[in-house]
């Protein structure tokens, strides 16, 4: 964070489809938890009433009408507009750790590289939303395209749910996202890469070793 | 429009609560139905399946959370984009001629004016959605507030309808909203101010004077 006056940490988890962000955000936010830190967990798109809305109608496929890239950019930005003002600005503010699964970086990732919106008008909408606040610690979970995408296909059959409007996207997508990833993560010294093909308790001591630089 | 590749005619009708935009916009869609041409009636924030979603979260009163300003304005532009692109651009380019109850101007008028967001912000967020596309003629339907907030009370509670997030805001809100119009009405040359407050029959003449300098 730019912003001396919060006390609080803001911890991004970036990555594809399948890499583990949820399991490991749970695993960070008991380990926070036990040392004595106030500790919210919330995702993006959403995290607020208002914010799950935009997220039900970014996700939800539409059957005869293609959303636009500009309009899907516009309502990943109100949602997160809602969540910034609304619960993590005041939890940073009050001295919290803020655990988010995704943030701008997915934005950058999805919208950008995945969709090939211009980046120049995403970082033109960060700057409008963000006002120059960013995560402290960004850390991406990593992993062959297989192994996440073979994942992430196993837990939505298995929980039967229908395939969202991401979901359905080819290979080729995925791929751009996973380079706009790794491009942001050469370029942001606020990035961390934690190799997520590893065993669960190896990725874990990674993340365990990231929280520590901050505690 | 400021495009001459496109045969169309873009005609947008603003002003605040019970002015009479959809009664003379269904008019305004029969006479010049009646000579030909094809005419598109549609109102933002709305006009698609996406966007007419995204209408029911700007509108919709959320108990317990305050929608952000920012978040407000956003969703107003991610509907644009959807309805632009859609339905508004494609009408024009076949020449159609395109009737829209409220645009831009209830943005500026509604989330400018009167939430106090701020109009270089309203401006960008225009720009990129738009790229320059403007109504041809935009016909301010003016009436004293009484008049217009006393015929939207009355047909809301006939109607059983529940109050949205704008009908609930303050007769100051109103006042700002409507200095907002009669401000663009005087900046900008596509604006043609009616007298909402005359008899319908006055109105629809005046109207039609208007429409018969486009055909």
């Amino acid at each position: 964070m730019t912003n001396d006056t919060m006390q609080g940490r803001f911890i991004t988890f970036e990555g594809g489809e399948g890499v583990g962000k949820s399991t490991n955000i749970e695993f960070a936010a008991h380990w926070l938890h036990e040392r004595g830190f106030e500790v919210i967990v919330t995702r993006e798109p959403g995290g607020t009433e208002i914010a799950e809305r935009i997220r039900n109608d970014l996700l939800k496929a539409h059957h005869g009408e293609t959303m636009q890239p500009l309009t899907e950019l516009l309502l990943v930005f109100a949602a997160r507009a809602q969540h910034l003002l609304q619960v993590i600005k005041p939890a940073l503010e009050r001295g919290a750790w803020v655990l988010c699964d995704r943030f701008t970086d997915s934005t950058i990732a999805y919208q950008g590289y995945g969709r090939g919106l211009d980046q120049t008008t995403i970082h033109a909408l960060k700057e409008l939303v963000q006002q120059g606040l960013e995560p402290d610690l960004t850390i991406l979970l990593d992993a062959p395209l297989d192994v996440g995408m073979g994942r992430a296909q196993r837990r939505g059959q298995s929980a039967g749910e229908e395939t969202d409007r991401f979901e359905v996207e080819q290979r080729a997508f995925f791929e751009r996202v996973q380079q706009g990833f790794q491009a942001l993560a050469a370029s942001e010294a606020r990035f961390r890469i934690v190799d997520a093909s590893q065993p669960l308790a190896d990725v874990q001591t990674h993340v365990v070793m990231l929280l520590e630089e901050w505690v």
